[in-house]
């Protein structure tokens, strides 16, 4: 028998990743089995008011439940995990991912009640895992957080190869080096197409290993002999807070944590055999007193600027523990993510008027991004060797970068396909091609709420953002033609209503008459009474102050 | 008869350009004379929802009216003209700049309804304007404007020079360098007090001269012979265009002009003097279609990303004269402005899923700052040798850096005063001492409204786009009491409501049984139903839902 032609393809497909930064979903699916790759959470936009983060649509896989056979994640970032906690309401799959990955996850998912008992599986680099007619083989890249891996997938038409976010860092501080013998077997044997990461694709030559932030963070401590050092970071990057453990120690110098995702982190970091910390070289926070200024180095978050953060809450002397001055020193251990700048300034401008000496990546390399830039991605396809190339994670422009790369290592460009959210790249053994898309998008997560806020909701947020809103309410009856109450007018929002009295006046008589002559003309239909008011008053309103605040009217029968 | 001792201090203070971004307003007041030097707007923060722009709290100088000589104008930019229109509906005042200012600012004031007649003067470089007890005399600086200077004021206790924004071009497009020699002859004669731009205090060096782009442009152009340039800059940048259409000229290609701020701009240059255009150079942006696509050179806006701008409108092909693909190479001539760099992106983004080119300011020098860096900052300090030093524009961070700047040329700290919003520096020939503030701060202007938006319709707008709003109205009898119609409830932008049917529901029952229960307990305070009302309906909400949206009671009586 024949099989069925369109079962006969590979098909993957994206539904967060692409042209959007931070919430990663990859679906590869092949007859009756379905794998998910990465399950991130993004931020909202400016334009997502009230809203607290966005997961990936995933209608077309709770369709397909019976086919899932698993989500494997490549490390434990935000965006690669954070929306586990509610995709797991909606589906049921075993999760695959290494040691820190699981640790960080199974943290996670204790702050949340789910349906069942998630199925976690913690897997070593160079495993591999049967799922279905697939089967997945971990492998060691580097990246920003520990225990980070690329995926090389099995399928029936063909290797897979998907990155993950990843560098080469050739001295990483864990010895542990991207596992480019293995990549370089995987393109020997053939891989028919590499999901590469495009994060630094626009950037020249190579990311700096991590340890030279370690050299440059000794400088600055050799430098500062007097000063209380405190240095604000990723949470999640075990490496760097490794060396700056590792560097107080050298320096006589006591670490006391602060921020509770710091905290978080670092014991299971610390539990999990990640981190080595020396006997006595970290202390509690409430303990900092007991020690000089200057043997003593705060490791905080707060490196974006977040107003609840422990290093905003210092700025602004609102941390009971510890209060700034002139004999700290603030060293900013991150870059600025796109969308946050405005926020560190002012932390910075907050710092220099407490004459805190403050040292950011602008001034001297104390950080270090976690992709590869244009040089390792072009060795992570001359070793691999593709057939054909998805390029992932990130805007357009960054995509459109990474198929320059690949065309530079002579991947032909017809080759190279840029997908979108939901696009189906369908494959065999000798070709890929687009066909087809299932549903995809963002959903929002509003407090308890999970995709009740809609374009309707957010769209109303963004008119009473703007102008506020005037409430118009009367009771009437309709039978006589009377007004029997009102109209009353409510405002919030719109115009300091002290300075405005005469204004509302003026609205509450407006209003009554456009009411009392409806009524007068016969008319009883609720919306035609309602329509009339609110479009009396929104003219007039515009015409006096150059506003639209949204118009409420609420008439009332008896 | 003693002089009275408070009117013979000089007193200085700032009601815009400190501790903040691009909002400039200083004045010098000595005895019965007051002078105001700029009069700029801000753009509103995240945080000023549906604000159209900031203004500087004039209130001190509106009680003062009788003192006011004169508002003098170092350039054109909106941060230092930009709240005129605003200001002279409150204030009478001659102001004073020279000719391209002026220019600029009467076509501001032609599209405003004023109440008299503006008193405009034009004056040129190394002219010297009295004004009561003050003469100032107008120096030539380079700024990213044309016809830019710094103003050395005359006062009764010594000579005040306040730099405006500046840079040291030693090669400027238009041969009109920084007047050394007069700063110089000012230092030798002795400068009380000097006023310095700090915005680019934090960078080392110096800033490159204009004719850097120009040569990089050059570039540019000779390495796409086959493709349409289209440059977007600041339109203000008058040398910037000029580079733009003599580059274009020698490359025989024809130049278009699009955005309303840049066709005003460059007209206003043209007729001014300020810009020579070869004949035939210009085309209107209606006949591109008669030139091949490699002899045009496009001018737009929107450097920053603003949605309604040329340059956003080409990117979404929103724009009705102008489609762009992949035989466009896009050049963004302008470096982001903190905050504008996820709108910028977008368009990139946009761009390149179109095929286009683009080169921006990261990847090659097509950009240079209009403000002194590090080592000008010095030189204007060494030139004009001040007994005080005040820095100027720009935010904590930046003021301080410049402290340290004057450290650096030997100034002793005792003599720098960063001074703060609304703050009086006072001065006589020998002491320079902070004494007192005046009323300052940010009004708001919305529509036709200044000022009548202020911090309570701020917070209310920002807890309506959280997370929406609840009206919740009934009709009761207070005699009877006895709810006669309702509770009805009017939901917006809190969720999705055909989803929430069976919530919105219980809401009601809950709204009428609390009312009702009042009034069976003989509450007849309008307050305390309605509070009563409100209570219960957050604490449900916020238990259901996680969020707290606005919940407005509304009871009527009859």
């Amino acid at each position: 028998m024949a099989k069925n032609k369109s079962t006969s393809k590979l098909k993957v497909f994206a539904l967060g990743g692409l042209n959007e930064v931070g919430k990663n979903m990859y679906v590869l699916e092949y007859g009756n089995d379905i794998i998910i790759i990465e399950c991130g959470i993004g931020f909202p936009d400016e334009e997502m008011l009230g809203i607290d983060l966005v997961i990936p649509d995933v209608s077309y896989l709770e369709k397909n439940q019976d086919k899932i056979r698993g989500i494997f994640l490549t490390h434990g970032h935000e965006d690669h995990i954070g929306a586990i906690p509610y995709v797991l309401r909606i589906l049921n799959a075993p999760i695959y991912g290494t040691r820190l990955t699981i640790g960080i996850l199974r943290n996670k998912l204790e702050e949340h009640r789910l349906p069942r008992k998630p199925d976690l599986n913690t897997v070593s680099v160079g495993d591999v895992v049967k799922a279905g007619g697939f089967s997945i083989e971990f492998i060691r890249v580097n990246h920003s957080i520990a225990d980070a891996c690329a995926l090389a997938i099995k399928t029936p038409v063909g290797t897979v190869v998907h990155t993950g976010d990843f560098k080469l860092d050739i001295t990483p501080i864990d010895g542990e080096i991207m596992d480019i013998p293995r990549l370089g077997e995987l393109g020997k044997e053939g891989v028919l197409l590499l999901m590469c990461d495009s994060t630094n694709a626009e950037r020249k030559g190579y990311t700096p290993s991590e340890r030279v932030v370690g050299e440059n963070l000794e400088g600055i401590f050799m430098m500062n002999p007097d000063k209380r050092i405190v240095i604000a970071t990723f949470s999640s990057n075990v490496h760097r807070v490794q060396q700056i453990i590792d560097t107080s120690a050298r320096f006589n110098r006591k670490v006391a944590i602060t921020g509770r995702s710091m905290l978080n982190i670092v014991t299971a970091a610390v539990e999990l055999g990640y981190m080595k910390v020396p006997r006595g070289a970290l202390i509690d926070i409430n303990d900092i007193k007991r020690y000089p200024m200057e043997q003593l180095t705060i490791v905080t978050t707060g490196t974006q600027g977040e107003p609840m953060s422990a290093l905003y809450r210092m700025a602004f002397s609102e941390h009971d523990k510890v209060e700034l001055g002139p004999t700290d020193l603030v060293v900013i251990s991150a870059s600025a993510i796109p969308g946050n700048e405005k926020l560190i300034d002012k932390i910075i401008n907050e710092l220099c008027k407490r004459g805190v000496d403050v040292f950011r990546d602008t001034s001297i390399e104390i950080h270090v991004s976690g992709h590869a830039c244009k040089e390792e991605l072009k060795l992570m396809m001359a070793l691999t060797k593709p057939k054909f190339v998805m390029p992932i994670h990130g805007e357009y422009r960054h995509l459109a970068a990474n198929r320059e790369n690949a065309i530079d290592v002579g991947i032909s460009e017809e080759h190279i396909f840029i997908s979108d959210l939901g696009l189906i790249l369908e494959l065999d053994e000798n070709s890929c091609k687009f066909n087809g898309t299932v549903p995809s998008g963002k959903v929002l997560v509003d407090g308890y709420g999970i995709g009740d806020v809609g374009n309707i909701v957010l769209r109303d947020r963004r008119h009473l953002s703007k102008d506020g809103l005037i409430v118009v309410v009367a009771t009437v009856s309709i039978d006589e033609r009377m007004i029997l109450s009102g109209p009353d007018i409510v405002s919030r929002g719109f115009v300091y209503v002290r300075e405005a009295d005469e204004l509302m006046n003026q609205v509450k008589v407006l209003a009554r008459d456009a009411l009392q002559d409806s009524l007068d003309h016969n008319v009883t239909d609720w919306t035609q009474l309602k329509t009339r008011m609110k479009d009396d008053l929104a003219k007039f309103l515009f015409n006096r102050t150059k506003r639209n605040p949204m118009i409420l009217p609420v008439v009332m029968n008896i």
